[in-house]
């Protein structure tokens, strides 16, 4: 088919293929959220007057049935097409004629691509907050069923002082709820609604943009139009720096996770079905998940670079460098809600064996216990720390589940406020249905039904 | 002087030097928040009977004098210190005897440096959005006295449509708006208390964490006392995703400022006092500020990526990887707090060339204005397109003040709603207002004075 | 198909989409490479007894036909395959029985992906130098044809001294040519064989490494097999920092042509044929294949920093992670080399405007040699500047073509010295040929024929 | 003091403190540098007329003061100075008179920092190798005096097969050797002498620039003027790319000797004076010197993508962007260095346990062994490897030194061939000297005598 702005010359067949990149197998990822956006903006289209009654049903009938096209796997996006945009248009105009001609009337393929983009990563963040509950509860329930279980406490990696599997599983619980936090502030500056800004400078037509926003569920609307155009590959790499401080959670989890199943330690094990095993050594039984995972905090922490350093110092306007955002966009916020899946999914799976735990107490593990109980008897806490220091070697065990609980104050390995989490954990999952409630009405409106706009990718 | 951990060997000179690092210097920005949490952990170890009365006046009335001491430039930090955090507690033996040797008790450095860092961040947060709001502020009165002069609208850098100073300026005011939006939730992950977590497993002594976090003015406290140690670097890496998106905003205004005082634009002119020379051309006034800006983006992004480098999949507890984020944190910090500061003194001082402007209003760039006149007649747009698009040399000029006043859509050049962001403004600067009252309260409280725990790099 | 070391339970369904990832599609990239390598490898069994003449003719005569089978599109590889190893080995089990079974003896998939990837890279390697010593030459005759064209030079973008085209564009091509070495060093070090090294650790087994080496026309056998693993990543981050070096040069070059050709410079035009439209502004051209190499020295950059993150602290042998490297590294390395081919086309299709060059010349582009001219009649160079500096207003307009040709040292405008960079480039073009044909030799010998083991990403 | 460029107006003064920066800290690093090459550069202004003998010799002479100066501390540059280069014209115009105002004959400050960036990394280059020969060199030796001890080797961190502690330090020894290549390369790069550019345009002025190159002892002359202002920040990214990739080595170096000095393993020692307590722990020895190797790993890399960042894009000529990689490049290199030398410094000390290391080899560590043994019995290797999987419960112990001896293929723990990785290194070690031996002679003719132009950061 024909580009959308083709008149009367071909595009060189070699800055075409570069041009259009790998846009045209990208784009199945927003083609649903296009179409979304597209029966918003006709809606408003007809209200204005620009398009009749009619000519809004038809299209909205076809954009819907493109929808169902492309959520059955069969809408195709030819590289001649340039885009996902452009195979829209053209169909509607192949179905629909003259109401296919008009529907860009107001807009620019620029608020276009920005409108899908943030309707899809609406949806996405909707899937990581879920995903990054999910797994703090796990990871709470974790904790209270093995907050008795002693565990060597390290620092430098070496032995340090007691510590518990319970507050282990803990710290990643608050941890993971902090990230949620920075997930929800993405998602409240994502949440705005950029349609009617064109080219980045508006229209001579009166458009209602405010319907256009609420017709979609958006909280608010974007309102300088060259914002709009501004804030391309500033909101993906928004979304995508709270996604990359997740995983940077999930790549130390799964470091603790892969260094203590070593044979050495055994503090846990990860079940069979779960590890991959080696093409020439018949024995093993490798934690493959949990590596991934380590590395791929590497492949989110570049797509945000990725991102940023396309848009660092670029003038104001569209400038076609932004279409580069769009594959490490996608590529690396589907990343991170992997991670996330499969960090809870192996939580869920991993059992504790409190004996290896057990063999890590050796007598030095209690050398600031032992200090501190010279303190109590009034010695200044410095000289108690070189007396003990001093002589190391008349350190003597003690219990390690006695050590534990005896650390009381908030926060501690005897007292680990779990209540705390679980109250923020709660919160955030009434926060996220709200706001699923209130898309899934707004769709419900407009379309009739409430369309999936993100997708796992294959 | 000795090492808090010296005993009975020294340490290799080559390996002092090597893990002290810059330590000895950088130390010299968190003495003072130092001092405050040192304050606030002696008053609670009174509270629960490890220090009396008089140990912590004596420790109070010392800490206090290294505030000052440091506020004058007098506390000087030494190699063989190793940190900040010995100076100090030499300092506090030297001057107090046992009370000295008591303030360590229930606390490591690790969280003692974390508990500086976070104050010294807290106050930096505060100087840093008073800054982004008054940059804010003045983009947006820039945009009011300017919102009549037409500018040449572009994308791909080439003349798109026809847009106004004041829609430019505008642009940066909502996006540094949403900046803040993001230093606010920063700012709020940063104001937990992390005392009372010792080495990252806890003390057997009935620490009050909640007295101790209320008395400095903090938020709340930060619960698992393992996650205090997991984040470090995870919080200054929050703060600097912050930062670094207002300095990649900067960065594209930069552009945009250097690029149009071009003397083929000059849209307009920047002081030459804001300028500097050549070495070798006698002419030159080049806009340094600008370009150091437009650079700095860079330094600010390499922060960022740096801290999350070295904590990416270090195990949980202590490592001392993490004093290397100490550096690239007060860097990258100060960095961008400059860059806000110098964008907003250029901005106060730029004057506008409306002659200049004028000039690139040529006819190709009413191109869409006049196909959406054809649009009022009834054909569809995309027919319009094509008709203007193939009749290029038949487009005439326009006036461009008309033009731009006509379009009149929410967000547009006719009609920019400068009032959502300046009501926005205010309650950013309200909320700030409120955070800095509460902190002073509890300093006054506790210290009797409000001493600033950031200052700018010399 | 089954996973080569499938036993006796099976792989978690979340798990093994996780874990397989892109791998099933990534592979199709070096099933040419691992045939081939396996071809050397099964050879070298046959020698030492491990296979009969019989079964290494057979295995032979299969991997040529996946070869094939591959270059025409037939070969596809199965998630449940796991990777493109797994799919060779179970179709050569199922056509050729024990032989295929035989042949992963004393090899593990570990140094078969290295293998195959360093196969590939060579061969990408080769088309890299070829593209970039295309554009040197390019740059070199543009330059040769416009080094009379007088053109504005800047400092901090503002008018600086007299200028030219031509040594505007030789510039690139001694910048390119510099690339080019750091590419040439990274063919030498990823131009040695890993194969023998197995999981890291060798086998009990007399394998002639150097045979292997050899008949795949490396310069040299990778010795310790430990460090075989420990290179993945690294030599893809190292072939990749070269590639991103060139692409830098691009960033640059390509700012530059964006730059000059906005209608108020119009140095240059960009054939219409190459600049793709709008779909709401009829008059657009936009140089859209020079701002996509913009972006992409990014995506280069990510790719790099991508990797390096990987690898960065990963204890010594395999590990998972290495495995998100590979597509890093092919998404980066084809990105780079699409860049240099696409910059070498545009650049033969520039055409420079004269005239508008011309208008660039005002008064105080030749306010450095008017205070040159004052250092002839004896004035202090700082007196001159200074006399220069204060009187720009009296400053007259001067011929650009003698004011360039006046600039006579070595490499200045009126002297470009091409012959230099020729000269270099000749010298390039012969080693590449030394090394292609070297290879061709060896495949002619092994295989009778030469396959293609690189091809560009559709 | 005035800055050069000074006329009839003063700088703004915040714009002054945001634009000199740090330069005025940092130009201290150049400074013996910039001496040199104003020596060269005046040496040269002579022999074409613009000096007389007797006003070169002034200069020379006063250079050579502020050489001995620098060196013993007592050369100071002020904020108001803006820069070196600055505070070197006001001395030399001080002491010198219309000599000093004569030396900046054609020349500008943009050639003259590159021209000492340059001499300052050639020496920093020449530390760098020597430090990484040597660090090779303990690692050939360490190798060979433990080539027979057992060491467990592992892939996914899990236990893999026998091997040795010599395979694992020659690995290093062979990669660190690659990483000098680079460093070779880098330093070919860089070893080409810019002067003479000027502002990147050339001057009216029979300068002599082979004469200056030639003086310096540079292997070549940098030839097109502006291509040497578009390579700064280049050449100091191809460097640091050096370094990164020999910081990245030692980082995997670094997490293998933390990771097994944990008393779980306790394969080596490091001793005490090498570790650094806790300030509550008393009984901590912390491999902080390892740790914070690994950690500057990412200090390296942030400062390659940090300059890399700043090039991307920016149009050619000089831009002040390019200040802000000083400081990157110079953090950056010392960094590599230091890490380098703490390494060798501690492979040093290391101290092997036999015994610890033995208890790693449990008999799943023989399974491949197992296999292969049936593989000699005739089985298929794919065969062999599912019987011993399924029966793994089947394996029994053998004789680790045995086996180890067993893989006598070229590189494996049998045959180790350090003699390879002995003659690069020798050849290296060469390589070194004569690029040392050139540059003294030049210097001693230049100068009189060598003086050093690299020292490491305080």
């Amino acid at each position: 088919m024909a580009k959308l702005w083709q008149k009367n010359y071909d595009l060189d067949a070699l800055i075409e293929k570069f041009t259009v990149g790998e846009d045209y197998r990208l784009d199945n990822n927003i083609i649903a959220a296009d179409c979304v956006a597209s029966v918003a903006h006709a809606a408003m289209l007809s209200k204005i007057g620009i398009l009749t009654q009619k000519e809004f049903e038809d299209l909205k009938k076809e954009l819907i049935a493109i929808i169902n096209d492309d959520a059955a796997g069969k809408f195709q996006i030819d590289l001649h097409d340039e885009d996902g945009h452009t195979a829209i248009e053209n169909r509607l105009v192949n179905k629909t004629g003259d109401a296919g001609k008009k529907i860009h009337t107001g807009r620019s393929r620029n608020d276009q691509v920005i409108a899908a983009v943030r309707l899809y990563a609406r949806d996405y963040l909707l899937e990581l907050i879920q995903a990054g509950t999910a797994l703090a509860g796990t990871c709470l329930a974790f904790a209270e069923k093995h907050k008795d279980v002693p565990m060597p406490g390290r620092t430098h990696m070496q032995i340090a002082m007691p510590s518990s599997v319970g507050l282990w599983a803990a710290a990643f619980a608050e941890e993971i709820l902090d990230d949620l936090t920075l997930a929800f502030t993405a998602y409240e500056l994502n949440d705005m609604c950029p349609l009617g800004s064109a080219a980045s400078y508006g229209v001579p037509l009166p458009l209602d943009r405010e319907m256009v926003s609420d017709s979609m569920g958006f909280a608010k609307l974007q309102n300088n139009v060259l914002y709009v155009n501004n804030s391309r590959g500033k909101m993906e790499s928004i979304i995508l720096d709270a996604a990359e401080q997740m995983v940077l959670t999930l790549s130390k989890m799964a470091q603790d996770l892969i260094l203590f199943s070593m044979p050495e330690f055994g503090y846990w094990s990860i079940p069979a079905q779960l590890c991959s095993g080696s093409s020439i050594m018949p024995q093993k039984k490798n934690p493959c998940g949990l590596e991934l995972i380590r590395a791929k905090a590497s492949t989110v922490s570049a797509a945000v670079i990725h991102i940023k350093g396309i848009i660092k110092a670029l003038p104001t306007g569209y400038n076609r460098d932004f279409q580069e955002t769009k594959g490490a966009f996608i590529r690396g916020a589907n990343t991170a809600l992997d991670c996330v899946r499969v960090m809870e999914h192996t939580m869920n799976r991993l059992t504790v064996n409190r004996e290896n735990l057990a063999r890590g107490f050796i007598p030095e593990i209690y050398a600031t216990d032992r200090a501190l109980e010279l303190v109590s008897g009034g010695m200044p806490f410095r000289d108690a720390y070189k007396e003990v220091g001093l002589h190391l070697d008349e350190l003597s065990n003690m219990d390690p589940g006695t050590v534990i609980a005896a650390k009381k104050h908030t926060g501690a390995t005897g007292n680990l406020c779990l209540n705390k989490a679980q109250a923020q954990l709660e919160t955030f999952e009434k926060t996220l249905e709200q706001k699923r409630n209130r898309i899934e009405q707004a769709f419900k409106k407009l379309l009739g039904s409430r369309p999936v706009l993100f997708r796992s990718l294959k």
